[in-house]
């Protein structure tokens, strides 16, 4: 008999769910159920920084998902029963935290906060939290970098303690009021358990480490000194957090008989911890050490993992560098491009080259596909929307140049996509520097899966085999992988993550290998790009005022206007 | 009763009358005639470097567009009559030497050559002599660097010698048979007037000065010894070059009978010594020591004057600097940017933003003309065909900086209107520092007529009035004036440029003065433009390579193609 785990992943808009075949990864059936509240399930306001999400969305999304994905397998496959499932995994957004009371109940439950958008989720969109996350950063900088050089060096507006210490400033009445703030992440699986109380709560590294400086070197959540001179109320905070943050391959709980009756899921069903999409994204691709995982879309999310056991140096510039926040015995590391697609999407979108026709991505691919490496003379710096890693800077700005009087739109398009490539090669060669040697990249995302141009630019720019995940859904089938291991072998899950992997990811059949010629002609220019790089990037390049400057006087230029 | 002076303006695709009233420079009546042979007059082959010019086109050309000319004005002006006309001045492309026989007669007309493309006239834009420009610079950077000093510091595969050593290499049966190379500036003048021998002909010093290194300094063209080196039969040909040359109030001769017959003009009219478009369209703007006259079309040519009486440096970078080639009595002071409203062109026809309508010049315009100087936060360098002035680089290329995931094609096309403004004051700042004040800017040609815009950021930019030359027709209209000065009041003319001028050249009252809170923003961003200008520009610039290794990359990918 066939055994199932249940893959459910949160994204922005909309909830999907993934049954999967334990024993070879088979994705039987999906479902996609969109949240109703707000514009596609984000709540806005007035102030460009909010979007908030309302837990009732996740709430209804995950009772309407899994009867949607039941009633699929059903149909897919003749004589399908819900006891066949063994596990449940769980990936969200992050960090997108959400105050709760002392029962872990959702302020935004109750009435006295009904119309307070500060008792929503707070999703990772959201910023509103600039400040706060320039003054995190400050102390930590001045009384204990060590919590900012597993983070990339600068604490994000988007991350948790920023987010909350800005409700404490902004909406006192909703801190206040809050017990406790949890990732949904953890607050998810916590709520189909029945484990939300706070002294049962689970809560895992992934989302601790990577947004909370959780690390057990310094025991665990930031010291309650440091978090009290940002406000003493944040210290208060901190002596409610859980001790220590889970693994995934631990289970939350099992499924509650309430949620068994809303779903039609057997009660008892084990729930792993949860974590956040790409980092089990990459699970579902099938990440181990030596291989990145590339989660191309708008931006990208770039993930590998190297073993505890041996040391590992702050490799700077990443966003993240935790212990099992991927793979339990692992170090997670995280880095990214801030985009890759919003960038093709702006040339073919905003500068409409050609029209609407002609600039297509289909039409500018096809010809973009014709120009050889180093034929348009031209080379650009991917930082339309800032450089996440390695220079960790969302105040860069884009570059082009090398233009005449006759280049063309699919010049300028491939030479965008080469951008994105020689950033692609900058965070890897930062890894290997570092020791953390990549031996492969597995890409997975849309981009990945519908550009042979883009992946063959990239095979040919980074000089290693591009391979493609075999799933479309890595982040569903990662938190399936995850509900699989949760559930352990002797339920008819797996023993391990090592295990569960070998069964139920894979790659597509085609792959793209470098062509050694252009391979040879991008390594010379990629010396150039290192060379606009390291001018224009940082603070001490020899141009590296020129960007920021130019957004000073941008700055000032629409202050005039107002 | 009205006194006339007619302006002949050989262009590159055909020929221009005017007819201007030597009282008050009213333009009576005008005509043009497009040359007939080639491709719009111009000759092409395989070879995508050669541009040629069948000189019975000047001949045709004349004889139809001077009976054109003569027509309308009966039509204009009531009782108007031929004899009325006291002078004619002449204009032309250059350098665009011709090979003639020991009378003058162009080997063209000599059935040997009929179908030889090298004894045709070698039009300015052909660039077959590139290696030997380059030998050129090379011998004269070694053994006479004053000759280099006075045309930029590079001899141009444009010009004189260049052309002329390279049908030595490539054609000796022209070089041969040839017993003078004439620039046709000074051989039409020379025709019209039956002085083409050459113990007659008398040589402008505009063309001879700018293009074949003549300075009365060194006693005239270059040393025999001199060219001898780059080849013994190029010393043969110095002996045979007029010993000096003339500026253009002095006449070439009298119209001849045969040509009064042929067009209906009186015989006996003096025909002014000929120069090239952009020196006589200078005098047509009015130009004299303090103005800047900029003659802006798809490249722009700026012609400003200083008196020979005190001492000029050579002013490093400039395109030359001749006594006497534009007014008698002062140097004139050639600069010039590669692509202005090339620039402008290529954004619109090549990458067509917003489809070709969304994307026409006036369209982009109206939306540029919306965006306050800085608050694009873009800058671009005007380089999509080199840097003429100063940097005489043509291989330099464009630049962009600053785009975000939101930026405009208006922001781009007004970005790049900026960047033509920054290089244009670039070009006065060295004039100023070599102590060539420039007071004010007259500038012609469609942009500066029809471009508001441009006018107004230029006004912004370079911090001086931006003025408009009153004639839309500045080369015919300094051809016209030269005329007159040639000849003389007596005859109805004028006794000097400067009467002539005041009398026949003006402006339009419309002028655009700069916004002083606008100036002050693009002083900050000409501080960013001279950095990337000075960094990717001469080649010990911090990324002074970069442009280069990236052309040099584009050569060998091309090559590999072929």
């Amino acid at each position: 008999m066939a055994r199932y785990s249940l893959g459910l992943d949160f994204g922005t808009n909309s909830v999907r769910a993934l049954l999967v075949d334990v024993a070879n990864g088979k994705e039987t059936a999906t479902a996609v159920d969109g949240y109703r509240r707000g514009t596609q399930g984000v709540i806005l306001s007035h102030d460009p920084n909010l979007a908030r999400q309302h837990p009732a969305d996740y709430i209804d999304g995950t009772e309407r998902v899994i009867r949607k994905v039941l009633s699929q397998a059903r149909r897919a496959k003749k004589g399908f029963r819900p006891e066949q499932i063994v596990g449940i995994g769980v990936d969200t957004t992050g960090s997108t935290p959400l105050p709760v009371d002392h029962r872990g109940i959702p302020l935004a439950f109750d009435r006295r906060f009904a119309r307070d958008p500060a008792a929503l989720a707070w999703l990772w969109k959201d910023h509103t939290a600039v400040a706060e996350a320039a003054e995190i950063t400050s102390l930590a900088r001045e009384i204990h970098p060590e919590y900012l050089a597993k983070c990339g060096g600068t604490y994000s507006s988007e991350w948790y303690f920023s987010k909350v210490l800005h409700c404490l400033r902004a909406a006192p009445q909703v801190f206040d009021a809050a017990h406790l703030w949890v990732e949904i992440a953890d607050w998810i699986p916590a709520t189909l358990t029945g484990t939300q109380a706070p002294d049962q709560l689970k809560v895992g590294v992934c989302a601790a480490g990577h947004k909370a400086m959780y690390n057990d070197l310094w025991g665990g959540y930031p010291e309650a000194e440091f978090l009290g001179r940002l406000d003493p109320k944040l210290a208060g905070l901190r002596s409610r957090l859980p001790a220590r943050a889970e693994t995934v391959d631990s289970a939350a709980g099992g499924l509650t008989a309430d949620w068994s009756r809303r779903t039609g899921l057997p009660a008892g069903v084990p729930v792993a911890v949860g974590a956040f999409d790409a980092h089990l994204g990459a699970i579902g691709a099938g990440v181990a050490p030596g291989i990145l995982v590339k989660i191309i879309g708008t931006s990208t999310c770039d993930i590998t993992v190297a073993p505890v056991d041996r040391p590992l140096a702050d490799v700077p510039g990443l966003c993240g560098i935790v212990p099992g926040s991927v793979l339990p015995g692992f170090y997670g590391l995280e880095a990214g491009q801030s985009a890759v697609g919003d960038i093709f999407n702006w040339f073919v979108n905003y500068v409409q080259p050609g029209g609407k026709k002609a600039g297509s991505h289909e039409a500018l691919s096809a010809q973009a596909a014709k120009v050889r490496p180093g034929a348009s003379g031209l080379l650009a710096l991917d930082w339309n929307n800032g450089n996440r890693t390695i220079l960790v800077d969302q105040r860069l700005t884009g570059l082009l140049l090398g233009q005449t009087l006759y280049t063309t739109p699919a010049e300028i398009y491939r030479a965008l996509i080469e951008a994105t490539a020689f950033g692609a090669l900058t965070i890897i060669n930062r890894f290997e520097e570092y020791g953390v040697a990549i031996r492969e990249v597995v890409n997975c995302g849309g981009i990945a899966e519908k550009s042979p141009l883009v992946m063959q630019i990239y095979a040919d720019v980074i000089g290693r085999p591009m391979k493609i995940s075999r799933s479309s859904q890595t982040c569903a089938l990662g938190a399936a992988v995850a509900g699989a291991v949760a559930a352990g072998r002797d339920a008819g899950g797996h023993a391990d993550f090592d295990a569960a992997q070998k069964a139920m990811t894979g790659l597509k059949p085609k792959d793209y290998r470098p062509d050694p010629q252009a391979h040879r002609i991008y390594g010379d220019i990629y010396a150039l790009y290192r060379k606009l790089h390291d001018g224009f990037g940082p603070p001490q390049g020899v141009c590296g005022n020129v960007m920021k400057d130019l957004l000073a006087l941008r700055a000032h230029s629409r202050r005039d206007v107002i």
